[in-house]
């Protein structure tokens, strides 16, 4: 393999040799387009240079030194000659794209000599120096390490002294007085002067790109975007053009399209008289690419040609960047350009309507995640932002309301009209229907699977969570900001928050809403036609499911009934129902929730008319019903000193907290919950199988396609499953009778969760009483990696994430290792023994692009997520077609 | 096949098909023996019974008639026959012996007719009455269900009117009197009257006696003993033989040695002119067997040589029934006998002594289970006990003492020499110095697997849990008895726990202490050489290590490290290192804590000179060294009205509050334990690495040969072991270096526990950083089932295992198709990456018979047990050779 690969030599297969850069530069190159010439170092000489301790492999220098020589032929120049001098610009280039992390020194070859050859042969000495002090504060910068503020104080006092306002009216002079207290700044930080060998200058630069790859903010970038370390840079070394040698240059940067709307125009901006550094660096302002039209229509046309040519080349919106040196057009770079969501979807659609790409290539182009801001309210302002902290972004969408500190206040004020944030420390089941009432939420504590986190995103409501500087005292929380000020915001107070970026922000905000754009329409229609996964939703209210139903569910996966126990008028009827003392007073609360239950699952059915809907039956232990132990030891404790408190007051608080004690439980995860209630208390379960044979009769009768399967939570032996099947068989057969209806005219399917490692590993006892699977994968990773959702995060998960212990935190991104290959057997074991078993997936995982191609490898029928989810999971999941055919079909 | 097999055509290998009862009466008729005539009626026939909804078979009443001909035939008597009448006895006899608990009738046949013709055949009227009235009130009882109560009041009437106290001295006028109101009984009980068709009788009674296998007692003695319901019992006819003919006659039981020592000689009691039921019934108190030789010496003789016959037969020791009639021996019945444990062992050795068995054949005759009665203190005393209350048998032996109701307390008092029984209302780990002090511990709450009983276990302390009946006030537990009395039991009353029946006594009892015996040494002697699997021991203090290594322990498979911190003079110390605000505070009281963990592993490194020892670091979450949190915030608000209470007293307990909720956890079993904690605080490992390492050498320079071996607990992914390992080699080369040791002075090895689910999952990428895997069965229990241990019990889980919906509870008995599947993976991947690679077990399991079957059949190369459960592993490894050879080695 060769270290060295010149730009003629390369093309835009040989990227992880080359990086994505050296490919480019390549393959512009040989389409016969106007690059500099140069050559690409490449990726696995990086691999070498760490592998030997930080130093160039043995005879580099050599090869380099030969590829100069052919770079001075190309271009008729010599390096170091103090006549001709060919300067260089030495880049970084990886394989992924990595902008801006790793560093580049340009005008490489200016020592004191040559820097006057330059001035002779463009005829401008103030370029020249420009030039010179240029290359010395970048070389300082990389190479020694210099921080740029030392060379920067030296051009103000420079430009104080001349009493000049720009850096384009400093004179040569100027530029030569600077060059000497820059050196000085090099001989005084780096303890050795600059070098004014320029082969020296050519090495120490290679190795300081290569020691770039693992710079902090490289590294972190890296670790973001789950690049691998060993990947390495590649350099490229290419002969410089200037577009700051005098009015007939320039340099740009150029879009195909337009990367934030996608429209089919060219996009960008140029600076006369500049190198490309000024236009990254801000400090002049650069003009809008129009502009160029009218200034260099040549130009101007040629770039329009070479656009078109490039975008049809690597069929894809290119990012280009260029430089006009002396009337004469180069390309520097050109990649496939970066663009919102919104651009993605309508540049894919119009690519495929222009002939350039299929309906598959079009899908592959969106990243999935990106959707999601379409698919949320968003900030819609230029105003700048008054941010008072970030914690985590635990929901997307952003939300604008009078910050609330409790549930009940919540929904009191919503009823009223008014919009409203909920600000708790972390909320609790209890806090449901507040959170149902608000238009976001923000808690101090909790990570981004806490309650708050998870019942957000299954809302579709904003949610900022774990926002630790957020300091909750009774009604009204404060932040310390960073200038030492403290902001207080009081109840009724406007707030607002930012679920895509964590950012609080103080008053209120101006939002844009989601919209279903006719592109994105028509790319989820292609992507139904290809995918062979269905797409299900989570939702548990009738409104959820019409949101999700429009966005292009098929069904409902996952309806939880413990939410419909939480509104606040129903929460004395479920703890009177706990706190029965008698079966028969048990009996007589669960009548008064019949006929709700009843309401919620009709008002779904309707939602869902003709689409399976999958109703969960109670799942959570039931003291989260209750109120909170400590609290209420606390009010047993002040009871016992005042005299005021009735002693039958006293006699049902007692009575209460010894309820609550009993149903206490050390690791409520672990205890007694899901179908371990129903088989211990199976009263409550016969209440719901009926709320639902009685709404759907009534939906039936109303001409509806009902379609009801139920889902037995917790199930980790076969056995459970058998019995509550049984119960439901014979509760519904009974409340059909009853309702003078055929047991057979409802047709239904009863399946479970499979969530208990244990059911997984049995899973071919339990399909014998399953109709079908749905993986609960966020209690299956919980269980799998023995890690409690309410403690891991926070305390060990983040350091185990942050240290690169895990990859990923498993509650968001799928494990396949482990939690996946117990899916894997279940999944076999299961259609061994039911080859029409139905499998699908309800966790959060069934939203998230890798899982959803992870379902998809294993042959789930369906994945099922939050409403807002739905379009992202129905490309995701072509997606996984159109990359890994399903091996199970 | 058969419906019916006569006793000449059957045999002992039949004993599926024909109960115990009957392939026994056909092996001993084959054999010549004295047996009277008879047949038995397939077990196949009763699970047609049941199948058929408890109706006979067609056809089956013919061939019954069939085989009573035949029966007619050999004892030359006709059945309902007024002259000869021939009489049976109608037994139940299932597979595997169930004494008792199934129904018999006797002397089937007699009628208002027949009696008279058996009156003159024996020239007896008085037995033939007898025998009827017998007849009525068991057929009454067996088929008609009618209680004994209502014949019982029949025969006290009688016996007052004739004012006569003995059964025995009621003449035949008398019986003849009882038959008429017996009758009535009948009549008016079942509603219909007493057949006197006597194939009507033998339909009847064959129909109950297969009823009978169904009835409560059964079905619960079956769940006990794990009997299959589908098994059936067989019944047995056979002509009647008579004990109670007259001064010639009469019934006995025999056992061929000492059911209870095992001493050579035979052993039973008998009654002279009686049915076997009167022995049975306990009206007439038997007499000694040995009187027979006296009485009836060729009898005695002729007995003497047919038990010795049949032990050579059988090749065991042998439970006879046998009567003799008009001076003639008739055997009713012989099985294996039951045996206490140490009867069993004795007996066995002898018989290999006699060359009657192998040295595996006597291992196979031991129960490993019953060897806990003699590993363990008993109580030894004829006095009735003083039973309060039975709690659950958590840890067997039997411990008498003073009660007292805290641990302080019990340290304290057992300082002071006084023997204390702990009672809680539940054990902490705060508890446990007051375990450690007590010579048994009582708690109100909590299963078999909650804390108290798995800490006493592992101690080898008795111990009775969840003894509801037990209300504790303060310093004193009362029980109301169920004759409505009250018993207090305040502290420093003398109490008594027996751990192996779960029973409560008031007062004092007297106790014998366990002994290994020369038989049971040599026994266990036999095993060690016969078994593959290797036999540790869970030992955390030097006593312990050394009671295991006296019972034969090969090594510590889990030394448990956080019982060294919790000795009442440590838990200072422990909790400033926790509630350490800098590195600086914690690293000093670490090194506070180095020496006395040091000397911790001196000594028990000095108990097992020359055997590996598994030292697992730190496990539990930190808080569980703390104070309770509710305890705390109860102070706090006390403190809060308190006004004599410094500021500074208030503050430190804010601050302490404060630490205790951040150290909480929802779940701390899914929380910050483990090597979590080792991960996060790594500090804390270093310290307890140092302490081995310095504890090696100091033992290896005194001449000993150490051999540490240490663990990580709760790893669930390779990266955890990977960073734990490097911990461990580093730190153990540093505390070496600074010893001027070279680095491989000490050999050892570092292993993980398999507790976690995925870790058993991806065992194949944890085995490449581990030398071994511990499975630890007790977190791999609750992790794969979901169940906590804390919770589960009382709660659910009791529920599970009464209706059967779990065959056992999980955490006493391996769960083979979930756990067990697990260890099955983890195991072969493990061995696939790393063929070397050391298996064993941990949990409580490596104690369990079947589990450590299985682990012998996965390939484990040891168990790990509480000391006093090694001689009983020793034996079940030999039988799990000797039954299913290892299939892996």
């Amino acid at each position: 393999m060769p270290n060295i690969v010149s730009f003629q030599q390369g093309n835009a297969a040989m990227k992880q040799l080359l990086g994505g850069k050296g490919a480019n530069l390549a393959e512009m190159t040989r389409a016969g387009l106007p690059v500099p010439p140069g050559f690409t170092i490449t990726t696995e000489v990086c691999r070498r240079f760490y592998d030997g301790g930080g130093q160039l492999p043995a005879g580099l220098m050599e090869e380099l030194n030969q590829s100069m020589r052919e770079l001075e032929a190309a271009k008729q120049q010599r390096f170091g000659d103090p006549m001709q001098p060919l300067l260089v610009s030495v880049r970084s280039g990886s394989v992924t794209s990595m902008p801006g992390m790793m560093d580049t020194i340009l005008n490489l070859g200016l020592n004191d000599e040559t820097v006057k050859g330059l001035a002779v042969m463009t005829g401008n000495a103030r370029f020249a120096y420009d030039c010179y002090r240029r290359l010395i504060q970048m070389f300082g910068n990389v190479v020694f390490d210099i921080e740029s503020h030392h060379f920067e104080l030296g051009l103000r006092r420079l430009k104080r002294k001349l009493r000049l306002e720009q850096d384009s009216e400093i004179p040569a002079e100027g530029w030569i007085e600077l060059i000497a207290s820059y050196k000085a700044v090099i001989a005084k930080e780096a303890g050795r002067p600059f070098p004014q060998s320029v082969s020296e200058q050519l090495e120490l630069a290679v190795a300081a790109v290569f020691r770039s790859w693992n710079n902090h903010r490289a590294q972190f970038y890296r670790r973001l975007h789950h690049i691998p370390d060993e990947q390495g840079t590649a350099v490229n070394i290419q002969a410089m053009v200037f577009g700051n040698m005098g009015g007939d240059c320039g340099t740009g940067v150029l879009f195909t399209r337009n990367p934030s709307t996608g429209e089919d125009v060219l996009y960008g901006e140029y600076l006369m008289n500049a190198q490309g550094e000024d236009v990254v660096a801000g400090v002049r302002t650069p003009v809008p690419i129009a502009k160029l039209k009218a200034e260099m229509p040549d130009i101007y046309e040629q770039l329009f040609q070479t656009a078109k040519a490039l975008e049809l080349h690597y069929r894809d919106m290119q990012d280009i960047e260029f430089t006009v040196e002396q009337g004469k057009l180069y390309l520097l770079q050109t990649r496939s350009g970066k663009r919102t969501a919104q651009a993605a979807v309508k540049i894919a659609v119009e690519q495929v309507k222009e002939g350039l790409i299929s309906h598959g290539e079009a899908i592959l182009r969106i990243e999935p995640f990106h959707l999601d801001q379409l698919l949320h309210r968003a900030i819609d302002t230029d105003r700048p932002l008054d941010v008072l902290a970030t914690g985590l972004p635990a929901s997307p969408g952003a939300a604008t309301g009078l910050a609330v500190f409790d549930a009940d206040t919540a929904e009191a004020w919503a009823r009223e009209g008014r919009k409203v944030i909920l600000v708790r420390s972390e909320t609790t089941p209890e806090d449901i229907h507040g959170v149902l009432a608000a238009e976001g939420v923000l808690t101090s504590r909790g990570g981004m699977t806490s309650h708050a986190a998870v019942v957000a995103r299954g809302m579709g409501k904003p949610c900022v969570c774990g926002c630790d500087a957020v300091g909750i005292e009774g009604r009204e929380f404060s932040v310390k900001l960073s200038d030492g000020r403290t902001v207080t915001i009081s109840e009724g107070d406007q707030v607002s928050i930012d679920g895509a970026s964590g950012r609080v922000i103080r008053g209120a905000v101006s939002l844009r809403e989601p919209v279903l754009t006719a592109e994105l329409s028509e790319l989820l229609a292609w992507a139904d036609e290809i995918r062979t996964l269905q797409v299900y939703t989570n939702a548990d209210t009738p409104e959820d499911a019409a949101k999700a139903r429009h966005f292009g569910a098929e069904g409902i996966g996952l309806c939880r009934t413990e939410h419909m126990f939480m509104q606040a008028a129903r929460v004395p009827v479920v703890q009177s129902m706990i706190l029965a003392e008698t079966a028969d007073e048990r009996a007589k609360a669960l009548q008064q929730l019949l006929p709700m239950q009843q309401e919620d699952f009709e008002g779904i059915f309707r939602a869902m008319d003709g689409l399976p809907v999958t109703i969960r039956l109670l799942d959570p232990p039931l003291h989260e019903f209750l109120p909170n132990l400590e609290q209420l030891v606390l009010q047993q404790e002040r009871m016992s000193h005042n005299p005021a408190v009735e002693p039958e007051q006293r006699a049902k608080l007692d009575s209460l907290l010894r309820k609550v004690r009993t149903l206490h439980e050390m690791n409520p995860m672990l205890g007694t919950r899901g179908c371990r209630l129903g088989l211990v208390l199976p009263d409550i379960y016969e209440m719901q199988v009926e709320a639902i044979f009685r709404a759907a009769v009534q939906c039936k009768q109303a001409g509806m396609d009902v379609r009801p399967d139920i889902m037995i939570p917790l199930v980790g032996h076969a056995n459970e499953l058998k019995r509550m099947r049984e119960l439901v068989v014979r509760t519904a057969s009974e409340v059909l009778g009853k309702l003078n209806h055929a047991a057979d005219c409802i047709s239904y399917q009863i399946g479970t969760m499979i969530e208990v490692p244990r059911a997984a590993i049995t899973a071919g006892q339990i399909a014998q009483h399953a109709d079908f699977f749905s993986f609960g994968t966020n209690d299956l990773t919980q269980m799998t990696f023995g890690y409690s959702r309410d403690d891991a995060e926070g305390k060990f998960l983040t350091h185990y994430v942050e240290t690169e212990l895990l990859p990923n935190n498993p509650f968001q991104v799928l494990d396949q290792d482990g939690v996946g290959q117990l899916m894997e057997w279940a999944v076999e074991r299961g259609k061994t023994v039911k080859p029409l078993l139905k499998t699908g997936i309800c966790g959060e995982h069934g939203g998230d692009k890798p899982s959803i191609f992870f379902c998809h490898a294993i042959g789930l029928d369906y994945v099922s997520c939050s409403p807002y989810r739905v379009p992202v999971a129905r490309i995701a999941a072509a997606q996984a077609q159109l990359t890994a055919p399903n091996v199970w079909k």
